[in-house]
C-alpha cells in the first residue's frame, strides 16, 4: 500500500480471482507479453517484457503500449473494490511521459486514489527495470467506471 | 483541414516522405495492423483493422490501443511541421473514451492545434467504421516535443 | 454549432433559463467579471474582462482563471442537455495552455462532444480578443457528471 | 518529502526567496486569500481560506479555484529547482475532482515528479481541512516549463 493511503476493504472477498479471470480475457495483454504480477485491495502490478514488436520509431517502447498497461493497472485496481457483478470501463486517462521507455522489462503499479460507487480515480506509474534499480518512465491518473446490469457485461 | 483551422506551411517540403519513413519504423503499428492513410501539413490519418489480439476483457478494442494510434497520429501531425533534422517525442496526452470501441475498422484523425518551436499541441479523434457511417469513440489532446541534436535521433 | 457536430435537442425546453439561473449563483463568475454571453443546446460562451486582480507573476491572466471559465463553459454546455431536475458537477478536466494569456478581454467557447446519461464529455477553447481578431490561448477537454436526486441539489 | 521520492538539490541556493517574491506577484493569490505555507526543494504548500466569493452554484469552492492553487503549487515546486534567471510557465495540467470542495480552509501540496532541463512534471493534491483531519478533494498532474532569456521574463 502506498504511503498515506487508506486501506481498502473489497466488497467481494473473491476479488483476486475475479481480477485474474478478467485479465486473462484481455487478449492484448498476452499479445504484449504482459502479466499480472500482483493483486491486492485497490492495487495492481502488471509486468511487461519488452519486444521489438512494440517499438516506436527510435526503438523505445511506444508510449501507447505503456498507456495500455497503465490503463489496465488502473482499471483492475478499481475493479478489486467493485461488487461481484460489476464490469469496469475506462472513462479517461492522462499519461505524462517522464523518460524514453528503454529497457527489457517494465512494471506498472497502480492504486486507487478514490473509490466511488460509480467512478473511481486511480493513479499508476511505470518503471523500466534497469541494472541499478527502477527508472520512472511514466505516470498516469485515470477515471474508471463501475458498470452494472448492462447486457450481462462482467469483468 | 478541419474547419476554422489556419493552414500550415511545412518547414521541410519533404515532410510526407519523412513521416512515412518514421511511421514505417514504428514496429508497433505493423503489430497492430495500423497503416498511414493520409499525410498533410499538420494533419494525419491512421487506419486500424481490428483484431481479437487487441481486445480488452469484453471483446472491445483496448483503450490503450486506441491511445496508441491517436498518440502516433498526434505525433506525426506535429512532425509534418518540424524541420528536417528533428525528432518527435510525446510529452503527455489525455484520452476520453466516448463509447465502447466495437467495430472491424477504426480511423484516427489528428490535427495540430498550435505548432511551437519546441512544443506542439495536437488534437485527435478516433472513429469506428460502422454500417451507417462513423461512430466517434475517443478524443485526445496531447503535447508533442520537437527534439534536435540529441544523439543523432531523427524521425 | 461547431462544424461537423450533431445538433442536440435539449430534454428540458427551459434549458436556457436553467443555465442562466445556475450561472448567476456561481459567485466566482461575478468575482472574476465573467458573464454568460451565449447559451444554445450543447454550447456555451462565457466572456471575461481581464483585471490585474487575476494575474499571475508576469501579469498574464492566471492559467487557473482561464481553467475556471473553461470548466464552467464545459459544465453548462453539458447542463443544457440535462433533465430539469439535474445538477452538474465536474469529474475532471485538462487544459493545455497555447500562448500567454495577455489581453483585456477573453472568451471561452464550449461544446458537448458526447452527451451521456450520466457523463458528458465537453471541449472548450479560450481566446484573447486582440486588435486583429482572436488569439487561441487555451484548450480544454473535460468530463461532466449529471447528478440526480442528491439532497435536492439542482443547477 | 513524499515517500519514495528522490531528494532534490536546488540549482539556486536562494530558491525560497525567489519563490516567495514570485508568489507575492501573483495577484490572483491575494484575490483568493491564498498564502504560501511551505517552500522546500521540489515541494510547495499553499493554504486557501474559503470565501463565498469563490463559490460555484451549489456553494462549494469552484473546481477552477482549486485548479488555480494546485497549478501554482505545481509551478512553484518546479521553480524551486530552476536556475536563478529562469521563469516558469504552465504547459498543461489535468485535475480530477474527488469530492465536493466543502470547507473553510483548503491546502494544496505539490511535489516534483521529474525535473527536466526544460520541462518538469509535478503532482499536487488538494485537501479540505475538516474537523477530524483532511479530506482529499482533488488531484492534479501538470507539466511546467522553464523559460530562459525571454524578454527578461523572470519568476
Amino acid at each position: 500500500m502506498a504511503a498515506g493511503m487508506t486501506p481498502f476493504t473489497p466488497a467481494d472477498p473473491a476479488y483476486e480471482s475475479r481480477v485474474r479471470e478478467s485479465f486473462a480475457k484481455q487478449a492484448v495483454m498476452a499479445t504484449f507479453g504482459a502479466s499480472l504480477a500482483r493483486v491486492a485491495p485497490g492495487e495492481i502490478e502488471i509486468a511487461l517484457r519488452n519486444s521489438p514488436a512494440l517499438a516506436q520509431q527510435h526503438g523505445f517502447l511506444h508510449a501507447g503500449v505503456l498507456a495500455t498497461i497503465l490503463d489496465s493497472a488502473c482499471g483492475y485496481a478499481a475493479f478489486t473494490l467493485m461488487p461481484a457483478d460489476a464490469a469496469v470501463l475506462s472513462v479517461e486517462f492522462k499519461i505524462n511521459l517522464l523518460a524514453p521507455a528503454a529497457g527489457e522489462r517494465f512494471v506498472a503499479r497502480s492504486h486507487v486514489v478514490r473509490a466511488g460507487r460509480n467512478l473511481s480515480v486511480c493513479q499508476a506509474d511505470a518503471f523500466a527495470l534497469v541494472p541499478d534499480g527502477e527508472k520512472h518512465v511514466a505516470t498516469m491518473v485515470g477515471t474508471m467506471m463501475c458498470v452494472r446490469d448492462r447486457d450481462g457485461m462482467r469483468g
